[in-house]
């Protein structure tokens, strides 16, 4: 913690300052210059900033310290690397999971399986659960749909993934189902984070929609800290004032989570853009930052979706896409899981 | 819905949307002009725009009804006004609501409802769940500072309005508590707006961190879609790139939704600037706005506070603010309740 | 400037750092902790922090002193106050500025500069230059615009305020003009700054649509560097992802800038919210946030206007305003200048 | 554009709106629904969509065409490619602009320019004049730094990229410059594109800091509508609520604006992340996306730079960058220039 000076601060108020730094245990240091004086503190206590920074004399007070532990690269150094079922992710891997918005009958979770699986994906993705904005539309076909996935998982050989939204759902999914899914609206459900936290079976955490790097990463942190360590952290755009896209797609935290984190990161290119023709650029895009995978929405027949047709791809077009990638992917000094 | 043709779309392109959109029992018309021609469609159905912007010959798609029905000022033209116990919320009535950012202990949240009562607040706020970015913070006392909340309204005979966090609670929370907060984190947690939505208790609805204000009405929607009608707006600052406070109070928000919806509106100062000496003047703002209430965060003893104290009025300051509010309502046709 | 060191750095890149700092003639501390060391750095020059970002062993480089100077409370504590003619600027002063978005006509600006001054504006303004979005839109009246607002001016006694976008133009306008405006897209337009700040009268600087309060400071720090002393800060909303209003009014950019600074700061709500009736609740709320005045749009005949009529008040709305103002400044203990 | 109206329209205020219409030239129609009504109006003719959205029984006004013209793909269809010296800008060509940030001296832009070539660069850049958030900080070598330019430019051959700041500067410039760059700051800068537009050399036209991709082809327009058809559009990150790098850098631009317009667009990764650790991999992001180039800044002795050094790459680090370039782009069927 760094508690910069006001000029004019009294020695009382300073006193008073260190003083207080001490009674809570960090070490404190000042350090006297021309412009303006420091106090440095140090320790390892949740002190609010804000509480110094209304103290007399307090010009301004800066945390130094991350409040991620477990997630940081700095705590683990080298790549989280695991497996679900048959499927390596992390490190040098690039890890492609597909399939439909939503689980909407038996044949079509299981004809976009065979689709995806066919096309070079690795895991299939499909919704049981819809968050969805409004109340009117289609909320998701719930435990029959983790059945479904289920049934198709087995057929294929994929494992699945699905979103998980409320911490009552997690005993019945968790039969079904081989990734959970936390979804954008709901990364700060730290209820449902603790809850699929004890769980233990692999989750894909997904980027809030106006979430901060940091507080990705302490989101993260709750999973871990119920002992869960196979988190795939997931950018699916951030909200700005642009909004020719539904969201903006900020690859830049691919390098970035890298730096900071040793868990894996993929981006999901379909909700950032919304839009199909979008997709596959995008994900190009992601690949070539380094990222250790995608999500991307596939759908048979993209025209009679129930949810987010429009920002899924036809069948052929993933099959393009993923040619592209194991084109790509060497260049990146990755391979394709 | 609007779906603006491309110049040269071929007469084929423009039969085939008008069959898709007939097909899907929308009235269509066309409009030819010189430098564009387009497709007005009418109908009650709740096609995904973006469906139409991908076929041929679309150049843009542009949806005109709003998406929220119940909560809506055309639905119902009068302004909502209800009881909670001996309050008045709504029309031209100033609720203020105070008390400290968490339940501590039984002691702390009684002497916080006699101070806050005594400067004039007419409802108790406490939180007994707390959702914390990180998990190694404090997570509040739970049961038993639902049960803390309840002597202390029995004792000074204020309401209390305190945060649930899990649909799992709602049961147990509902003996206890006189209105349900969904915190700003949760507007979007479907499951909690329907579960609290059907107990039929007034709720407190803060608007997301990054919610557009027909996101915040359409999660007003889902409870009143459960068949609850008493619901208050807080608008708590959104999230924008100048982090000089912690977000940026949108005053805006309350002429716009007085517009828009029937529902009181009501502003959180306190989590919107997060430092306390900014806390009475955006106060004083919003109801210069014509905001129907507040929340303001008061700790009998801010310094010593669990969390958010360095964004709590002292109870003198808090006192100082209700006299400015006293002489503010008038000058805007309001009364304090 | 604060270094934060990487937990396993090594002595040797350790005492680089020192080094190089110390070959900058900072002065530099060390302060070792369990979690975290940090080197406090201080010094009085503007050495790039992302340059340490950079070295070995560096975790974080924290900047902690002010940018500006001249700006600054703590270069001058006591409000700045002015004169502009006749009208007193800053302090208890609440300062209202109104009329047309553009001068159209001689006829026009003259009706309006009678029209405001009834209500109880003390400055006229009127836009001679029209930076337009469109280049196929008016762009203004020009040097005649500049004219016709000197001939207003004459008439009604009302000092004006008219908006300067090029370096080129100040040696034409200074005779014609009392106040220039520097307009929100020309915040960052350096030269024109520059060129501004030599001329010595008082500038009304807006902020930028996205800049920061720091760096709106910086920008007026530019016009001050180059001798002038009497500028008045204009919040005019920011770009959010909220897009029902133009803008977002960050209100809470008045407290701040009061605490941060000793230039007097005033409130644009035309701009801001972009329609006539979110006007006066927006200037209302200003003021009792503690605002040392009012820019409004005012037209009379909005519906003819040349530019920004949906904006713009009908002469009776300001004149309703301009009432309510007088009572409500003096709950505010401030005084309608 | 269209008119939705309110559902209790009286058919007085209807044929008001539809008389204001017709008396600005608009063809009408209406489309009456079960749910809402609406008017579509079409015509060729700039009314602010507020003026209407203010008429009684008007819900909400929608424009449907857009502003730009002579920048739209529906103006022209195909790419447009032209040629800067030797150098072929646009289609499916990849253009590597690169060198300082800064011109600094004579040898230190000659050693950048034969450094950048040397790597595989085609054109240089560097600034001569400064757009400085502080005025305290180096604000370029002006004229001299163009002389400094032009000599680096006739012994390497590379054509030269160079920023200008104010109309004023124009004249000089022009004979040592091949490129100007208008830069984010100055986007709105309308004067300053007027100027540009006229002297008719090809031009980088920066995105603003919060500029919407609408506003940007806007600016592009202002270029165009004064005769210079020669427009380099670049992305260079926008302004978002994270701050971990210094902008975020919207790549899905890219694509967005290869469909609605017909101008080449590139990517400036160095003032988008700021850190030069990110530089390369959003470098490559952009190629994968589909880019027609980069602008990266390169200095020959970063630690030395006067401005902008972190973000910098090493001549080494743009060697690398290069050929893995070279690898990506036949991936995208692109070559490099």
């Amino acid at each position: 913690m760094i508690i910069v000076l006001k000029r004019n601060i009294t020695e009382k108020d300073k006193n008073n300052i260190i003083d207080f730094l001490q009674s809570r245990s960090f070490r404190v240091k000042e350090i006297v210059g021309e412009e303006e004086s420091i106090l440095g503190a140090v320790g390892h206590n949740g002190l609010d900033p804000r509480q110094l920074e209304l103290m007399g004399g307090v010009a301004k007070v800066i945390p130094i310290s991350k409040p991620y532990k477990l997630a940081s690269r700095e705590f683990k150094k080298s790549d989280t690397i695991f497996n679900v079922g048959p499927v390596t992710v992390g490190g040098n891997r690039v890890t492609v999971i597909a399939g439909p918005c939503a689980v909407e009958s038996k044949e079509q979770i299981i004809e976009s399986a065979y689709a995806v699986k066919k096309a070079g994906a690795v895991m299939l993705r499909g919704g049981a659960f819809k968050p969805r904005t409004s109340p009117y539309s289609f909320q998701g076909l719930q435990e029959k749909g983790c059945q479904y996935l289920k049934e198709a998982s087995e057929l294929t050989g994929l494992p699945v993934v699905t979103e998980i939204v409320a911490p009552g759902d997690a005993d019945m999914m968790k039969d079904y189902v081989d990734v959970f899914q936390i979804g954008a609206r709901n990364m700060q459900n730290f209820e449902l984070l603790k809850t699929v936290g004890r769980i233990g079976k692999p989750v894909v955490l997904k980027r809030g929609m106006s979430a901060t790097i940091e507080e990705w990463l302490m989101a993260a942190e709750y999973l871990m800290s119920e002992g869960n360590d196979n988190i795939i952290l997931c950018e699916r755009g951030i909200r700005t004032y642009e909004n020719f896209t539904r969201n903006t797609l900020d690859i830049s935290a691919v390098p970035i989570i890298q730096q900071l984190s040793h868990l894996p990161v993929i981006v999901d290119p379909s909700h950032a853009t919304g839009l199909r023709d979008k997709v596959s650029p995008m994900a190009l895009a992601a690949i070539a930052a380094g990222a250790n995978g995608l999500v991307v929405e596939v759908h048979p027949d993209p025209d009679k979706a129930l949810s987010d047709g429009p920002q899924s791809l036809y069948p052929e077009q993933f099959e393009k896409l993923m040619c592209d990638i194991k084109e790509l992917a060497p260049v990146m000094d990755k391979e394709l899981t």
